[in-house]
């Protein structure tokens, strides 16, 4: 069994910024996906914001079972409907990780229905990353906590619904906290958000930032066949129902008739 | 202290079903309102899909504590811009009550972030509405149980996010089962989503639905200053960090500049 | 409406370490009382260790509407018997606080089933709490974070379940971070967890704590009659089941007899 | 990788009701420890009350991934020490699956913290069980429901905590609803609670209970060494803080003391 990402960067400050250049020559969405290959059950392809369809094309999207997601600088460059064709695959049973800038994507604010707000500062503080629920599969093989000697600071509140796990809380240098990891599920899809991976600093060259990534792919892996049917109302008729019932009352539906959208 | 309510009522089938007319000769939305009027402490107005800004202008948002959502036939018929208003003042602290088949409402869908789909068949069955939290306030006063001798059947798979609470969860005659009573958060505002009320049965008219609705009106109400600063995401600056840190490292962002979006 | 609060103290160190015993001289118990007493609407009665039944007679219980626990010395002290019965009444409705060393409290390992474990460290150091739910009940009226300039150190894994919701997230000078809010329901009682509190800093003479507590106490406040019937097991005979069904298959019980336990 | 099941049994029915001893010749754990078998990925051993230690020797529970957990008649005869002993596996990182009437076991109450209670009727009646979260690894391979055609009936309301899913949810022919597949975690240990299986009609004989029970061992399982630090409270020295802090204020611990417990 092979686990199949793919990961999306946005691909704009690698390529504007010298800083951001020097660190990932070959976009971040590459350094990602180098650092999931480093797992042999895990295969990884990327895509861009610049491809046609932004690279996630229905084809791309059918074979992609895990969906990795940076974008920064232009989240309102994605089309509506890619976004649409993105939620649509996250229901049928995609898994989706939602890395750092990502809380402001259109896709992550779909999903989580707030407006997934923070505070910032780019200081490069000093993170450390402590580890809420350790056995969780995302965690393993982790210390109890980790560091990273150069993050960009989000701070709390951060607006997005209760999670079903907390796994990880980050603290600040600065005197911020921040919940660094939740789980969520929308549909037949688990979705992790990891906080860290600010585009001016090695993160993503971080050992445990490639633990992290290649755990929480393998635990947003689905292997059952996509749930296409979580699009549709079905009407059950009374002549099929589980138990014996004669119609009673009034009507607004004829025999046979869709429900409303 | 007063809770302001408004009901909003989509106000379609009144006018075009016999059925319904007959059942609710002023409006749903308007049976509703007074049912949530015989709370002393609750004073409702209503607004309909036919007003201006389907009767939801920033006015009345501004003085709305809870709003309730009944539509079915033409969800597609509310604006965009009304909806994204909506899900901001819940985001800022106003509770929402959502009914029936308000659970394909496009404000419903935008919050929760899920299809909300369902099976269903409408044929005068009995449901029996169970409480799973008993000392709930939304279920206060409600007996172990209660009927309602004829409503629309709506059965499981229902997609919507684990809810914070079930508070009732729902038998049907011909073999079903649904989650009638969910609790959400979504920013600062509470929402409650609750299944029954099939437009051809006098579920409206019915002694405990009144009782739940006027209990989850004062369940969602938030006392609280609408919290408008959900919206943004400021940065803070090193120089007003709350512990002394040194700026380091490469940046994106110059002095003041605001982050993206 | 007036909620009954009891604050139960463990009052062993006021007595036999100086530096508590300077700060609190009337008990910890009897200063989180006045606290309480600051909102009109509760009434705070104190209850300790070394009272006949620690102060919680089935009485006092039942005339309490929430009870408050701090706890550190000597949590074993606490009559198996007394835990029993203070559980009973959470899960019949009571609403039930507990204070920072009460994590180890026999009666919230026993509410939480999980044991409540965590990291500490005594050195007085800085703790900046913020409000990650920002317009829930608890935090009413707070601002985004507050500070306490000496406080213990707790910090993660605070072995308990997944809450309902965070409130508060705790940042330490030294480093770590903490779970330092948190909400639960068993039965029809609703608990939170409050970190702060160490005996040797000023920490229940803070403005924001006692903002916390009394907002807490309101919170936790369940007007409805005791569930008593939470502790049973009925059964519903075949003849007065709510639809029509015949009996069949093997049994094992006969008619009327109980259930076992 | 193989998962080690340890099937526990009360094992009394089985000896003392002709019906029972007859659908379960070898008793209720050893039909439920074949069913698990089915998957070559599973080993299962059982244990019995009778058992010295019932069956749940250290070394029997050092090697057990997942504990399943069926006990009706004599839920008082286990012994407090060895119920104390599985619940700190549990927290460690073992898996537990609690069964039927398995919900009144020291066990499952003790790591609930809830009095666990609910309906009941011994009616041999039919109960529908649907799937409420159609894609989550338990309900792998499973139709939108299934149907047992004798079993008792157990109704809301279930007192138990939130769960962090519903799974499964029942409709009773008798008119009940029951939510009959619910996970929850406990420290390291994941926990499945699964309503079927009274003892006197073939329950563990159908072929979708066989999937449950061998979807949630899976599910269950934690790969990850035991968590045996769950246990303790260290204590972080001043001296060995992550960032470097100066000891202020009053004490009550002398270097290197223990905590209280």
């Amino acid at each position: 069994m092979t686990i199949r990402a793919t990961v999306w960067g946005e691909n704009i400050h690698e390529h504007v910024n010298e800083v951001v250049g020097k660190l990932y020559p070959e976009g971040m969405h590459e350094t990602i996906a180098q650092s999931l290959r480093q797992d042999k059950n895990i295969t990884a392809r990327t895509a861009v914001l610049q491809d046609a369809e932004h690279g996630l094309t229905d084809s791309v999207l059918s074979q992609t079972d895990v969906l990795l997601w940076w974008g920064h600088k232009d989240h309102s460059a994605v089309a509506e409907d890619i976004v649409e064709r993105v939620a649509r695959r996250v229901w049928e049973g995609m898994g989706l990780i939602v890395l750092h800038s990502g809380h402001y994507s259109k896709i992550f604010k779909k999903l989580m229905g707030t407006p997934c707000s923070l505070h910032w500062r780019e200081a490069g503080e000093r993170e450390r990353i402590w580890v809420t629920s350790p056995n969780h599969p995302i965690a393993a093989g982790l210390p109890p906590f980790f560091e990273l000697e150069n993050e960009e600071m989000y701070g709390e509140h951060f607006s997005v619904p209760e999670p079903l796990e907390t796994v990880f809380i980050s603290w600040f240098q600065g005197g911020e906290v921040f919940r660094s990891g939740l789980t969520y599920k929308r549909g037949a899809g688990s979705i992790f958000y990891f906080r860290p991976g600010h585009e001016t600093y090695p993160t993503y060259h971080d050992v445990n930032v490639g633990k992290v990534l290649r755990n929480a792919v393998t635990w947003a892996y689905n292997p059952a066949a996509p749930l296409t049917s979580i699009h549709d109302a079905p009407n059950t008729p009374v002549e099929q129902s589980h138990e014996p019932i004669v119609e009673r009352g009034g009507k607004l539906h004829k025999p046979g008739e869709a429900g409303y959208k």
